[in-house]
């Protein structure tokens, strides 16, 4: 047998551990958004540390403006001089509605699926379930042939569902720890479950929060309708105008630096069929609701999008209240791809505001997360090495996909570190990432090791 | 001394003992829209039974479908025919936020402002500092006159604060009780702190609840940006298109009824010489926010609104949450003037709506109050004798002036009773009705006690 052999014979027997320590992490209920969390997110950081010396790493918990990045490395066989980074986050975004779970998020439970048993929980798959999985592979290797077969250094950080924001300063501060060859990341989605996938781009981010505020305090509907200004009215009437009927988004400039799709590209996409219906259907939906003019995948891979994630003002409790309230609240995100600006899309937004702000109303924006979009060169001699890794496992090549998601890491290893990233992840569309009922399904997680268990190997030699 | 000398002596000699009963009221947190608080919008009502039995009333709770009603007599002197119906309501709007107070809602503290002292609490003056001026009023004449000049039907509701909804089958099943004379109301404001007010027009009040659904589950927004659509993205453009730039609302034949003023209305209104800069001064704006072509009595009083009282969806915690949600919901309210049919306004909304509705998304509309608005005649025998009584109490007559807030009940009084109300209230401009520190002036209480005792007298023989 050879060694990769070997390894994926001892994994096979160790399904049951390899789960429970899994099950171990996501009972932490780390969410970085929620400060009452923030002593979890410190105890899942000092878990994995603790995971990673047991497996002959040094690994230690390096403290940032927010939460703790958790740092280990092995220097691999004598000698070695390739040297993987792996990328993943311990934290998880907040759990709620509370009451759509069938079973408490932090509590994992198996249940049976279409594909067999999945994990339920929150990070089941995002991204605890997947930083498991190489954490496993690392495990075997290093069980079995004492360790890794190159130099690795492992990072993760605890604010990725909060923009990442006190990354690049810690990628500053251990630039040179950090420079390795590639960086490995596991947070993405299988094209299907019998077909691997790797993401060759991905969309930036930019969340913002707007908080307009008018009168000095709540007033009387009756009293004061039809003199006083609504900030509720005038939120709805900003945010109402950001697209135009055929999904076009409105704020002077947005699209400037979008590139368009090459043929080759496109062709690429049309090959996949991907079932848009299909898709939508999923989650109760039929008809698409991005722009009318663009492809399913050109929506949803290479074209910017603007959601409004929350809004609240005023009355919401049960019944009427007729009051015109003093202020009105959003929470705004922009899905931005590779050419596109962070800060000229946040100065747009922000013009395209105040235009329509009357004299007697203020307003705040704040930004929690400013990202921008990347692709990633999709001929390097590492995809070359993972496609070879992933289609002995699977049997066929990954796919190479654009992603709708957005790793704001991607972008800030890009710049501070000038490395590229090797964007290979197991869920699957349906997983419920960021949902009530999270979930992983076993057979991808398993299958996940085995796939880091040879990418170890085929990267090392690449 | 006159019988009402003597009964103004006797009262001046007893504010402290008033304003003791007063904040007993008051302590009562009778929030007819929190379900919670049923069992204290009894004990608010109970205790106003017991109190009017104490002055020679028979009085008793009324159960309707919600709340009950307070209902009480006094058959008066002997032979007495003029038949007065006093409407009032003992329940109060919701605190929220509480956060805003600067003492407990329910525990009423007097503070020293401009005018003197006056109460803080939630109903301070809406409307159980008012209904207690009356109250009073005929306390003073039972303790010095043995009872009122003539007979007195009392009717306090527990629902005004969410739209009187079980008021009209109470109305019709006590028809005969009721027929009185004519109603009186205190539930609205003087011109100013020097001079009285009859309200002899009424703004009516639809009020609604949006809810849109779209997905059957919150979605990633990295995953289904540009595919999935937003229900919030969707409910902010139907509630933008709502007005236009100069404040005009777009349902199609929203005005078709709303009568113009006429030009002696326009004429009396112009020569109150209302300081609208001032009115918005005292809230902390400046710029009329309302139809930009008509004048700033007009629009309070004689042109009709729409305003979204609340709005609420996604993610509303601290920082971000890249959600898509599957729900988004508003509350919105129209005030209507005398001339339109709000089941009409209603069927003009949901049009508006639906045609703004992609197939995807599904709306529910709940109507928590439907009522329209209505003029009232200005030379009614009633209006002249309250006339006199308010001259003799302020050295000049009332301003009859339109009012911009609701009382559902005015239109079904007038429906189903076929009887017209005095709407003479002695509430201010500033007294933050429905918002944090509801207060009442003591002196706006004092002379509203007094200005009842002369009413009474003046009522009695018009």
């Amino acid at each position: 047998m050879t060694s990769v052999d070997t390894i994926l014979a001892y994994a096979a027997a160790r399904r049951d551990d390899s789960r429970a320590r899994w099950f171990e992490w996501l009972r932490i209920p780390s969410v970085s958004a929620q400060p009452p969390h923030a002593g979890d997110c410190r105890r899942a950081a000092a878990w994995l540390a603790e995971q990673l010396r047991g497996i002959g790493f040094t690994a230690e918990l390096k403290d940032t403006a927010g939460h703790p990045v958790v740092l280990g490395h092995h220097s691999g066989p004598e000698g070695a001089t390739r040297h993987l980074l792996f990328y993943g986050h311990y934290d998880v975004q907040p759990a709620e509605p509370m009451e759509l779970w069938t079973s408490p998020p932090f509590e994992p439970v198996m249940v049976e699926g279409p594909n067999g048993p999945r994990v339920v929980a929150r990070g089941a798959v995002d991204d605890k379930g997947q930083v498991m999985m190489w954490l496993e592979a690392l495990r075997f290797w290093h069980d079995t042939q004492g360790g890794p077969p190159c130099r690795i250094t492992v990072m993760v950080e605890g604010e990725e569902e909060v923009g990442s924001k006190n990354l690049p300063d810690f990628l500053e501060a251990h630039a040179d720890a950090l420079r390795a060859d590639v960086v490995v990341i596991s947070d993405s989605n299988m094209w299907n479950i019998d077909t691997p996938s790797i993401v060759t781009s991905v969309r930036g981010l930019l969340y913002t929060q707007l908080d307009i505020t008018a009168a000095n305090k709540d007033l009387h509907s009756g009293l004061f309708g039809g003199s006083a200004l609504n900030p509720i009215n005038l939120i709805t009437r900003i945010l109402g105008d950001l697209k135009d009927d055929t999904g076009e988004i409105l704020i002077p400039g947005f699209y400037d630096d979008v590139p368009e799709l090459s043929a080759e590209q496109r062709a690429q996409w049309d090959a996949l069929k991907f079932d848009e219906g299909a898709f939508l259907g999923s989650v109760g939906l039929s008809v698409p609701a991005g722009e009318m003019t663009r492809g399913p995948l050109e929506r949803l891979w290479a074209r910017p999008t603007v959601d409004v994630n929350g809004i609240w003002g005023g009355y919401t409790g049960e019944g009427a209240k007729t009051v015109i309230p003093s202020d009105a609240h959003a929470k705004v995100s922009f899905r931005l791809v590779a050419g596109q600006s962070a800060t000229k899309v946040l100065a747009g937004f922000r013009d395209f505001i105040v235009a329509r702000l009357p004299e007697d109303a203020q307003v705040k924006i704040q930004v929690f997360s400013i990202g921008e979009g990347l692709k990633i060169p999709s001929d390097s001699p590492f995809i070359r090495a993972a496609q070879v890794a992933l289609t002995a496992e699977f049997g066929k090549p990954a796919v190479l996909q654009g992603g709708g998601g957005s790793l704001p890491v991607v972008s800030q290893i890009k710049e501070i570190l000038d490395l590229d990233c090797l964007l290979v992840g197991f869920g699957l569309d349906d997983d419920q990432v960021h949902s009530p009922n999270e979930k992983f399904d076993v057979v991808c997680f398993e299958r996940g090791i085995d796939s880091h268990v040879r990418l170890l190997a085929a990267l090392a030699t690449a």
